[in-house]
């Protein structure tokens, strides 16, 4: 298990990838953002993107599977207070390949619980044409290591 | 269809309620976020929350399932470039039953595209104690009112 202790500021990790479907697209706009432009394919050709685009909030929600399966599965993550920043910067279509890049901004130790502190986090999701198509900045409560009995 | 010239700063709207079931937050968190806090009903039962609670960002998908299908649904939407806060406040947990208040807080018409303009808004995630569990400032670009030709 990783503790707070085991990061520092500008540490960096790049994970495994994500292949985006678009039964995936339409299936999680249907459910949590049901505009044409993510649900309705021939809708979405006419329009601004030239096809169907995934939801700005699935591609959070590809950026968290990694994040989970490849960087924070082994940290003793308490909890997340929220995100500083989404910059949904290109569209996310069916069939991108995409990978984060996850770099720790800062760490602050909490003052008044000694036993864990914030990190604040970059993460860049990436397309198969190294482009960054979605920048956020997360913060997450870690646990300090538990401090050895002196015995 | 609502444009942007049919919203002023302080227009708010409180929309219908999305009822949370246990079935689609471990179903969410399986895809996104698989963290056991999210999918591990007994592991979940003895840790910080006493239960299972959804993940973060299928709070913010909830949110905007309600967005979409209460206030943005007639208005000329054309994209989102982003967000500039989520803060997850207190847990959502199977059963609950949420609302969306949606508060604009300030309309910036574009100085280089006259067509458009950008709504910021506050989007308040409450549940049925009226407890806030999400807060977040999402950021809108929404076409101006074509004009009528002179005929």
């Amino acid at each position: 298990m990783k503790y707070l202790d085991d990061f520092k500021e500008g540490f960096s990790e790049t994970t495994g990838s994500y292949t985006v479907t678009e039964d995936e697209v339409v299936a999680f706009a249907r459910a949590y953002d049901p505009q044409p432009i993510h649900t309705d394919k021939a809708f979405a050709a006419k329009g601004l993107f030239g096809g169907l685009i995934a939801s700005g909030w699935q591609s959070c929600g590809i950026a968290m599977r990694l994040l989970v399966d490849h960087v924070i599965k082994d940290v003793a993550v308490i909890a997340s207070p929220g995100v500083d920043q989404i910059r949904w910067l290109l569209p996310v279509r069916p069939g991108d390949v995409l990978h984060l890049k996850w770099t720790i901004l800062d760490i602050r130790k909490s003052t008044t619980k000694p036993d864990r502190g914030i990190v604040r986090a970059q993460s860049d999701l990436i397309n198969q044409k190294d482009e960054t198509v979605m920048s956020l900045v997360g913060v997450t409560i870690v646990l300090t290591r538990p401090s050895t009995p002196n015995c």
